[in-house]
């Protein structure tokens, strides 16, 4: 039996997922890879901690020379996450003609070109399917099996954080801040949790699908992106009245050869398949002008889906290491994508407004909704509080820029306490 | 550009969708493989048919010889169906070492191990994606995705068609003859139904998925397999108020070292993904020891989607052509695997009978199932015909081979007058 030495970047949540799949599946590995995998050396910042994992203490190292001169490795994990060291760990990693495997949706999304293209000019490969959706294999199917596809849209609840908020606030009406706090006592969410719910992960994520389904290089600044902090009880209270479901979705479409990228909170149709994607799972949904829609859901995080995913490159790397498999889709920008400004997204709205209770107040509103081409599908008042009242318009289809323009003139209405919430309704369907 | 020449033996629903998805994303295809795709040789049985795609007729043949004995052709696809003559070119086309993609769910069932044996001898590719789940990433899943896990349990709806029909029979409450009859309509069944509604073709899938997932071939004989034919309205109307859907599921579970394989209609909760599959969508769900419950969603049949699997298979087969792939597991039993007996089976049961409606039937009933282990969860007496009421039984989790017990001696009482239906229940979680 053949044997590949592994040298292993970051024994945290992932390197722990990886090396427990690698010794609890070593029979079946062995069986489908043709090789032993043994992981020969960890790097981690402090060998003396505690660690929920039963690894001989021997083989961790704080010195990353000690891997990477080691001539007996052949693949890199690297799973310590952030810009760096971990890039430049990997680019010294593969010029010493060592495989990478990665998990760092952050690294790929930024330096995505500089790596693939080490990668190719090196002769190892470089895969990264954890870096998105934990164990579903999103990126795979990208990459080999949707490949006969021109793809249309892709669109997914692909971090697991605020998905579990949203859940928790729509299941038990309990308020943002309340649901973080419970995510980050269950581990869910981390103690500084502007990653996750100011989306700035989902859109590191977004960047990589779209660059895959689309061909091209997309860079994060292509990207709305907007977080789950303003979303209030009220807002999913109103959603479920109108048959909704608030999601942080990724949007990533090809429109008339344009390209729409953005991540927002989103009013999904309660019967979508994607309303129903509750607490850390994630659903990406693909839609292909051969395949038709196509929907992927599983565990997006932790530490044995994202494992599953890595240890599957893995395997990858061995099975076509006498001939690598490059997808050179990611590895530079051959005709950049148009990208579509913000102000041309075409969807319906909703917004919610405090205004003083008067009359002529929804008159002048809906004077100034008029004037910039935006019609309304349905209003609703509720909620009288003191002089003033809550107002939730819902508009027919409408472009965002006519959106923006009301928004601003609603503004600097004197009747208008408040615009407390915009959020766009995605009328998804199966076809 | 390198250029390659694929014979496509078959010009039917699948072969027209390979047809028109090559000219269609002609250049997406050259990006991404580096070839230029040609279909340059087609075999079909009548050359003067009318057809609906716009093939240059010079390029039909009857001929099967044209395709073997042209050495310009790199790549076959097998689009014809059935067993025979496909196998038989399949096999002849790798010894004359062309690489092989087919759709053929009966011919990787039935011979999958000769033509995977075949193809690893003569060093060329055989690739199946299409055969199951039609556009849904399922074999590729099973091969690569989830290499890294010990799969515990795979469970689909892998017919189109029989779930067309009992989506059809939930939502408006038609027969099953009715809803056959708008399939056969649409084009959703064949003029003879037995293979979809007597559940051959999910049998074949299932025999496929399970080979697979289980790392060792699967016969059909070691499949239980029941039809949709004899599922009433009335079924589907008691599953309703008891918070079901009645599904024809394809179920492979590794139970204690044992395998069990049973396609059967199946009542799933109605708040489970798997009950929201509907008309003529596929899903598979998959439980893996790392990547937990992940679910496959899609067009599970369909020209188009069936040739976005079958065109993807062709890119696999470029890009690792100077390397072929194989994947194992289907090819030879390394160690049996134990089939558990389908009166191991444990799960709840619905039990539908019509009896005499006359005093201590019930208490007779109830006497059999105790003394057989069976217990009760619920009784519902209802629908009063003449002198006949209709009783529906509800178990707790129990040995198949109990009801089965049961069955036997409460049909020989005088005051039974049919067991109309005994239906599986799978209280199907995500964890
Ligand atoms: N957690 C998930 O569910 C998940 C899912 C998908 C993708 N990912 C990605 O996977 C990567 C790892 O995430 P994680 O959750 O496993 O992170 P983590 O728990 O914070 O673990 C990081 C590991 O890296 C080590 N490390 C950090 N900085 C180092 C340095 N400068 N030199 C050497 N070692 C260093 C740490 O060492 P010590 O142990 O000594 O502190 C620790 O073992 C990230 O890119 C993340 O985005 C994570
Ligand atoms: N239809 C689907 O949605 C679907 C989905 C997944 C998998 N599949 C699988 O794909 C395969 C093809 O299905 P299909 O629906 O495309 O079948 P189909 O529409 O019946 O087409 C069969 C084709 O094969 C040709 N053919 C039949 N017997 C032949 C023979 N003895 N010699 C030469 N040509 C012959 C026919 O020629 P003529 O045109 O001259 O009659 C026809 O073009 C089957 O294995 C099926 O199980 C189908």
């Amino acid at each position: 039996m053949k044997k590949v030495n592994i040298g292993l970047l970051g024994l945290g949540n992932v390197g722990r997922g990886v090396w427990n799949i690698v010794e609890e599946n070593k029979d079946e590995l062995k069986k489908r890879s043709g090789y032993e995998i043994n992981i020969s050396k960890i790097l981690v910042k402090d060998i003396d901690k505690q660690r929920e994992v039963d690894v001989p203490k021997e083989i961790l190292t704080t010195d990353f020379n000690k891997i990477l001169e080691d001539d007996s490795i052949d693949i890199v994990v690297e799973v310590i996450g952030g810009i760096e060291p971990s890039v430049d760990y990997m680019i010294r990693s593969m010029k010493k003609k060592k495989h990478v495997v990665t998990a760092n949706k952050m690294a790929i999304a930024t330096k995505g070109s500089t790596l693939l293209r080490t990668s190719r000019e090196e002769g190892v490969m470089l895969f990264y399917e954890g870096s998105v959706g934990g164990g579903i294999p999103i990126i795979n199917g990208l990459n080999e099996n949707l490949v006969a596809n021109k793809i249309e849209e892709v669109i997914g609840i692909i971090n697991g954080t605020t998905n579990y908020i949203l859940s928790k606030m729509t299941r038990e009406k309990v308020s943002f801040e309340e649901a973080l706090k419970e995510a980050q006592e269950k581990g869910y969410a981390e103690a500084d949790p502007t990653s996750d719910v100011e989306a700035f992960d989902p859109m590191y994520k977004l960047c990589i699908l779209s660059s895959l389904a689309f061909d091209n290089v997309v860079n994060i600044s292509y990207i709305h992106r907007e977080g789950i902090t303003n979303i209030k009880p009220i807002d999913i209270e109103y959603a479920r009245e109108l048959g909704y479901v608030i999601k942080l979705l990724g949007i990533a479409k090809d429109v008339d050869g344009e390209l729409e990228l953005r991540v927002h909170p989103t009013m999904v149709p309660a019967n979508h398949p994607l309303a129903n994607v509750n607490d850390s799972f994630n659903a990406v949904l693909i839609k292909g002008n051969a395949v038709g829609e196509l929907m992927l859901y599983g565990r997006g995080a932790g530490e044995l889906p994202t494992g599953s995913a890595v240890v599957g490159d893995i395997v990858s790397i061995l099975r076509n290491r006498d001939n690598p498999l490059y997808y050179s889709k990611f590895e530079e920008a051959t005709i950049p994508h148009k990208i579509r400004d913000i102000n041309k997204v075409q969807c319906e709205y909703y917004i919610r407004m405090t205004v003083k209770d008067k009359p002529g107040v929804l008159g002048e509103i809906c004077s100034i909704f008029g004037k910039n081409n935006v019609s309304m599908l349905s209003v609703i008042q509720k909620g009288r509080r003191e002089e003033c009242v809550s107002l939730v318009f819902i508009t027919h289809n409408t472009l965002e820029g006519n959106i923006r323009k009301s928004m601003d003139k609603v503004s600097l209405s004197n009747d208008v306490v408040k615009v407390e919430n915009v959020i766009r309704i995605e009328n998804l369907g199966l076809q």
